[in-house]
């Protein structure tokens, strides 16, 4: 069981964004300081402003910052946002086939686990994750306000 | 979120054994029913022998047989088994890093969610998800006993 490198990289974002409170930070240097691909991080962009958790600015002093304070956005509606459908075996994907589907028992047991497994995440914020502020802006080396 | 096909296949060998009721079943068999690959078959067989759910005798009458009761045979314990740790984000597998893992709130949040997801298919038991019986074994076209 696995989240996408699109989930990740799109929660690394937004822990980012939240821990320089409010300063607009480039792609290039979200990159730069988690050592990730640059090309990657900017296809998982687009869909944390279409969901409306970050702004996007161009120019000088343009780049990105949170849209909402993280005590407002839940890490379990990005990760559902991000991971899209909850299809967790072949069977389920679109092109996928299996001959006992009509009558297989495993996709609602499987769809009310994943549903046990959001309920978790629904119980905390942007804010839950990056809670330890200090040690984790050392890390990043991010200058205090 | 995707289980893997190791699982996958492992979930549909397990639930055809239950069907056939203590019959001797070879992986081409399986492999015939469901249209999948044999090679793959053969790669998730040792370990259901393994964990003790399967048993697997050589010659002209041998096949695969459950060695425990589907009652017996725990869907989160299978899961559990076959797919492995449940490292949910690229920081946590191994050879995976990422700058901020030590102050980083979000394994921990993850980790209960996988608790809970699993704590549901504890839950369920091999002989529920092949709970209807009678549709299973048409789709699957298998002799009743």
């Amino acid at each position: 069981m696995r989240l996408t490198q699109f989930t990740d990289y799109g929660l690394r974002v937004l822990m980012h964004l939240a821990l320089v409170e409010g300063d607009r930070v480039t792609i290039a240097e979200i990159a730069h300081r988690y050592d990730i691909s640059r090309a990657h991080l900017m296809k998982v962009v687009p869909e944390l402003v279409r969901q409306g958790w970050v702004t996007s600015e161009r120019g000088r002093s343009g780049g990105l910052a949170l849209a909402q304070p993280p005590t407002d956005i839940a890490v379990g509606a990005v990760v559902r946002s991000l991971e899209g459908e909850p299809e967790l075996v072949a069977c389920q994907q679109p092109g996928g086939h299996c001959v006992i589907s009509p009558a297989c028992g495993l996709p609602g047991i499987l769809a009310d686990a994943v549903t046990a497994f959001y309920e978790v995440l629904d119980g905390h914020t942007l804010a839950d994750i990056v809670g330890a502020r200090v040690p984790l802006r050392q890390l990043l080396r991010i200058q205090a306000l």
